[in-house]
């Protein structure tokens, strides 16, 4: 397999964003990646399209990456549509790099883009429904409310009943990421937050409140990946390892623990080497029990290494600077390229206000779905900035 | 690139079966497709799945393949979720021979799977509409009426203009693929009709009678991809070409004609050495139009070519052995994978009362998807049968 650069990154403010098309935010997000990148739309050999819910969302069930980027300029490509619910954009990127890597083509375009806002809100809670099990999810939920939540919301208190963890816990992950947030200028909420605050909040499925939900969100974020020869000269950022795994029988060991597993093996190096890592935090209670599962915590040790500190910018291992998806904001089939976007810029080190000083090695983490007690999909990337 | 073989093929019957659901479909195409290889299904690497509309058929939107595979025992391996319309099928065998080829994986499984009949036949004829762009598609149609049948019906009625093409020659396309269909125990339909019954059959859209449009089927079909390791000993079908093209601005080289052009290059042969082919005939024309970009006829010669008997069995190069969309059926997103098994049965020698004797070449061309005069992708595979 060849080394594979990040030569291109861009993406759209994410926010509520009713006034602007799933058409318009794609194309903004490509063209601020192709200017990034100093290349030519025209020279994108293939495309990997990253989406979960155009279909129920805008009625564009199929074809969705050709239809949207059309206005762009790309040539007779193959363009290929990938969907692996929250973790689509993740897949794209992985795709995208197993054709660079494997040497198939040497400039690969991965795009994720959604937009989940309608003005009719259950559309939204709806959409994001259709990442469970059709034949095992009920029919009917009450308004405002996604079957989706209700399922995390359940795996929360199964952990917190086992380690302890408290909704206080809870808070501090969002408190954390808010505060991240409000540095990061594309993301769609952020500031300073007490627990307390956090804490008196609206009930949304117990035990969380608002801001410990992911919120609906429009955006579209992309990547340009390249062969080293189409790498621009200077200091470069490469793919250390790309990992897919999905879970076929619930109650298994999971699987981001096993894509994470895979992406270790793969860089060669282990939690303690990473300088700032994403996480998919669904909501406020994922982002504990991924510390675990990346290893950045022992088990159990979730609700400890948020208390520390050392996963808030200025400690020492910074989790989710972009403010992640509780601040961030959450288009699902955008947020796993997001993700990436922050990871490159923080080795690039243009990441302002929320840079970690001196960041070489980052990794994100992507996951899609629930059955059971796991997510169905996961997807771990981990980067590194090259200097030669 | 290393070569890439075809283990192992399996498909359910294509017909309208209401009775059954989408994972029972894929379940028995996977496992037929594992028994023909002689391997577990707990040995697959990754796993392509190909569908277009089970967000708007079932409201399975997200991770229809996880979540369709479940009960089959696969491992906690990668699986993606592809689409690409009517040309779902062909890419996720695309996509998972570029895995093997590449040298990702050694075991590949590619699946299509589609349920197209609901009690409601509105919402069968709405789901195929979702393949044009939804920003320029009308919103309501005449009941029973699918907008895409109508842009095909277009093209169609240019076609006949500029070539002299009759819809007697619409209505021989169809006689053959169902003669053919009858002699494939797996296809929807199948039987002896005269260009005259397929003449005075009710009129769809104009120039179509019911016959010339490819009907509403629910099946699945897959196939399993390996490295030469993995390969059974004695004789075994390989992939020579493997091709996808997109079209990003319509009027251009139609994308067909493309990825036609970059597979015989791929294969290193051209027209005249296939023995046997089959193609995206979603409508009776379509046929006639894809013999000339696939160069079995010159520029405006599909008529004469329909006419000659040739593409009939008995004739020198027979086209849709498998009685075609038209025939076979036409579940979208398995229809690619439809094809594959057929023109592996073919070089195998297994296709019974329709078997082309001593056919070695085979070519298979899906296509997905219509905007302005062509449609939107197109992928095309060339297979050999290889003794050693």
């Amino acid at each position: 397999m060849r080394d594979v650069y990040v030569a291109g990154i861009g993406m759209t403010r994410f926010a509520k964003q009713p006034g602007r098309t799933l058409k318009d935010l794609t194309g903004e997000a490509v063209v601020a990646t192709m200017k990034d990148a100093g290349q030519s739309v025209g020279d994108v050999q293939s495309c990997y399209f990253g989406n979960a819910v155009a279909g129920s969302m805008t009625g564009q069930e199929m074809l969705a990456g050709q239809f949207l980027l059309r206005p762009l300029g790309l040539g007779e490509i193959p363009v290929f549509n990938v969907e692996n619910a929250c973790a689509s954009a993740s897949t794209a990127f992985h795709l995208a790099w197993q054709a660079v890597a494997a040497g198939v083509h040497d400039a690969v375009l991965a795009v994720g883009a959604e937009k989940m806002t309608h003005p009719d809100k259950a559309r939204s809670f709806a959409a994001i429904g259709g990442s469970v099990d059709v034949e095992t999810a009920p029919a009917d939920l009450p308004a405002g409310r996604s079957f989706l939540m209700d399922m995390y919301a359940g795996a929360a208190l199964r952990y917190m009943e086992r380690t302890g963890t408290t909704r206080a816990d809870l808070a501090r992950v969002v408190v954390k990421n808010h505060r991240h947030g409000q540095l990061n200028p594309a993301a769609q909420y952020g500031g300073e937050l007490t627990v307390d605050q956090v804490l008196a909040a609206r009930e949304i499925v117990w035990p969380f409140t608002l801001q410990m939900c992911s919120p609906i969100s429009d955006g579209a974020a992309a990547a340009l990946l390249v062969s080293r020869d189409l790498c621009p000269a200077g200091p470069a950022v490469t793919v250390l390892a790309s990992a897919a795994r999905s879970a076929p029988v619930a109650g298994m060991t999971s699987v981001t623990s096993l894509a994470a597993a895979a992406a270790y093996q793969q860089a060669g190096l282990g939690p303690a080497d990473l300088h700032c890592v994403e996480v998919h935090d669904a909501a406020a209670s994922a982002e504990l029990l991924i510390y675990e599962q990346l290893g950045l915590a022992e088990p159990g040790g979730g609700a400890a290494l948020i208390r520390s500190g050392n996963t808030t910018l200025g400690g020492s291992q910074p989790v989710n600077t972009s403010g992640g998806l509780l601040a961030r904001g959450h288009p699902i089939g955008a947020t796993g390229l997001a993700q990436i976007v922050e990871a490159v810029a923080q080795l690039r080190g243009t990441a302002g206000g929320r840079q970690v000083p001196g960041a070489r090695i980052a990794l994100t983490q992507n996951a899609g779905g629930w059955h059971g007690s796991d997510n169905v999909a996961s997807v771990v990337h981990i980067f590194e900035r090259r200097t030669a």
